[in-house]
């Protein structure tokens, strides 16, 4: 007989094939893949007796009642949207495990004194239209009107693609989660905490606020030959010290994270000393205090150092985003779950975004983090085990069982 | 009345309109604009009374006898192809000085006890095809045939344009200048020392050598706010402090330079730990033994880098040319005429390589370096002035006058 964990499992695996690519996982909003998924999503909340159906944004929402019909919800769900050429376990991991929770109760004619929502959020990745987290910001009431008029590669709005979807745009405004209690998404880590430390699970504390800077160094370009080190003003050597700066202010600090992803360099040829380099900078934390801290500590630094070089350098700040701190209550319950679950709770931040702090704006909201294979994500060597899946779902029944609506001090009237 | 630097300036301006591009400097090896640069440095031979051909590679020669015909010479030139969108002094000063000191014998009648030689190399940057210095090769008897079927862009084997340009391409393997007591080619710095100690020439005593590497370092990707800086092995980081190890190892030498020129990271993504970088590294010295110091000491050092680092560095050398030092008897004889002409004569190694480099294997050779404006060359800004033409070319007069070719040891006979 199969367990609950080899089912989610077996799932994720039919569900993969979902794709607008041949041969690789690419699942964008409101394509034909993604219709085809969310068709399949309602038809097993159907077979397992749930209410279900697709929200104006494309979200497929399912209710489970409890013992008193119109209860506050516990919400469950993660988005099924993916990047292209993306693993099976990113978002997918959490909206099918939601659907397994309610089917476990279901399945044994269990009500609790909450209702347990579930949601399959249609976009949180953006890779199709300029926004990201289309699903949750229309589901938690705060979708943007203009975002409507955005046009995907081939020029398709996204008014137009709902439309084909089968949504109705202009119901979208109209949306907003009502009576939800609690939020929680079960999410693959797409980090190597969990599994350096040999855990199958952790509580999320925080997801991470972000800033990001694109910097330019200007310096004077010259024969790599016939200028002399001392009469150099090389834009590539001020920028190395710089990303070490970058590197070893972060280094200093627990949870703060710090990364130069990309470095053009002009002219860029072996033979002459760089004119101008031009890099990017994320430094991110899971508490706004530290990370703008660390960004005026750097900012500062950074130009220290280009005033020793006498190079010139411009920092652009292109991204900024607060963090979202985990409601206390969802973190305490979600840590007594994976306590009595697995028998010890770890507690770590997010480094990437997630639904979660989205739907933090609606109701008090938390996330479970499940090991996955060398921390790899959005590529199709995401790979968690069934060992873990089974522990995922067990937390999120636990919690789901012992969750207490009142208990909840944000919660919507 | 036009003194002769004045002349010179006015040459060189004229010539620069000699361009395969319209509103550019541009002239290829064997290109349209190369004929007509050369016919008009012939017809300019012809107005001062210099016998003067073309020789089997392009080159123009030219030779001004001696009280007795038949002495040795003392040979005078550069060359006079450009980079694309060049400036108008590298190489063209050189040759245009040369025929302007023969002018000025000639119109004087004077003849010396040795003879002069002056010529116009038609290949020296290496623009048209695979293959630099072609023309010094040629005239100095170390052309290799093998270069005859190289092709440029357009597919045109380089013996096809050799037969175009009116050139016998199986006659350049007969080709060896004869009689030569020494070679002495004026440039511009094509850096910034000479400009930085106020000093309008300078004597070259060395050609650098060079090593170049290509290197590869290999960390792991992962998610920019997912990895905790201890977990990560960042390939740009690794990379960032290797930069810096390179520009410090070379400062602490005088003479000694090293660059990197261009940077590539995968995948370059903002929020992504890059998981390769890939850089170039060249590192020069008018020594062979220093800069082999050097070479193994970064080498070194990048290694032990990349071990604490734990990432993978495959360092590959991709060039490798010893240096040129400059005939001790021709830099005497051309300090002693900087000295008398200019009355300081700075000696300074050349970073840039030269024909003089590949003459110095037919007979003694020195250079002369004359200021330009930023140190830059190989673009449209290249700038010398007027009265620093006159002091190079009062110092290569300095130099024909008093040259005793019995006072070379390396003559060939």
């Amino acid at each position: 007989m199969e367990s609950p964990g080899q089912r989610l499992m077996r799932r994720l695996d039919e569900f993969a094939h979902f794709s607008d690519d041949a041969g690789r996982l690419t699942r964008l909003y409101l394509s034909d893949a993604h219709r085809d998924a969310a068709k399949q999503f309602l038809a097993w909340c159907g077979e397992a007796g749930i209410a279900a159906k697709l929200d104006a944004s494309g979200n497929v929402w399912g209710r489970y009642e409890g013992r008193r019909p119109g209860a506050p919800a516990l919400m469950l769900g993660s988005h099924i949207d993916t990047v292209r050429n993306a693993g099976r376990y990113d978002g997918n991991l959490g909206a099918l495990a939601a659907l397994a929770v309610v089917e476990e109760l279901a399945s044994r004619g269990e009500r609790l004194d909450h209702a347990v929502e579930i949601v399959a959020f249609g976009d949180e990745e953006g890779v199709r239209f300029p926004t990201t987290l289309t699903g949750s910001r229309a589901f938690a009431g705060l979708f943007a009107r203009s975002a409507l008029d955005q046009k995907d590669a081939d020029g398709v709005t996204m008014r137009e693609a709902l439309t084909a979807f089968g949504c109705d745009p202009d119901g979208i405004g109209a949306l907003r989660g009502r009576n939800i209690a609690g939020f929680v998404e079960l999410h693959i880590e797409q980090g190597p905490v969990l599994e350096a430390e040999n855990l199958a699970i952790g509580v999320v504390t925080a997801i991470n606020g972000a800033t990001r800077f694109h910097a330019r160094v200007k310096g004077v370009a010259g024969h790599a030959g016939a200028v002399p080190m001392g009469l150099r003003r090389d834009a590539l050597a001020a920028a190395a010290e710089m990303i070490l700066l970058v590197e070893q202010r972060a280094r200093i600090e627990d949870d703060l994270v710090a990364t130069v992803g990309r470095v053009d360099v002009d002219p860029g040829a072996v033979n002459v000393i760089p004119a101008e380099a031009r890099f990017t900078i994320d430094i991110r934390a899971p508490r706004d205090e530290q990370r703008r801290r660390a960004v005026s500590d750097i900012s500062k630094r950074l130009s220290a150092i280009a005033a020793t070089r006498h190079v010139e350098l411009a920092l652009t700040q292109t991204h900024e985003a607060g963090a979202y701190t985990c409601h206390p209550a969802i973190v305490a319950a979600l840590k007594a779950s994976v306590e009595r679950a697995y028998g010890t709770a770890r507690l770590l931040p997010s480094g990437a975004g997630h639904d979660t702090m989205v739907m933090g704006q609606l109701c008090p909201a938390g996330m479970l983090f499940l090991r996955c294979k060398g921390g790899v994500s959005h590529n199709p060597e995401e790979s968690i085990t069934v060992e873990d899946a089974e522990i995922g779902l067990a937390a999120l029944i636990d919690l789901t069982r012992n969750f207490r609506a009142s208990a909840q001090p944000g919660l919507a009237p």
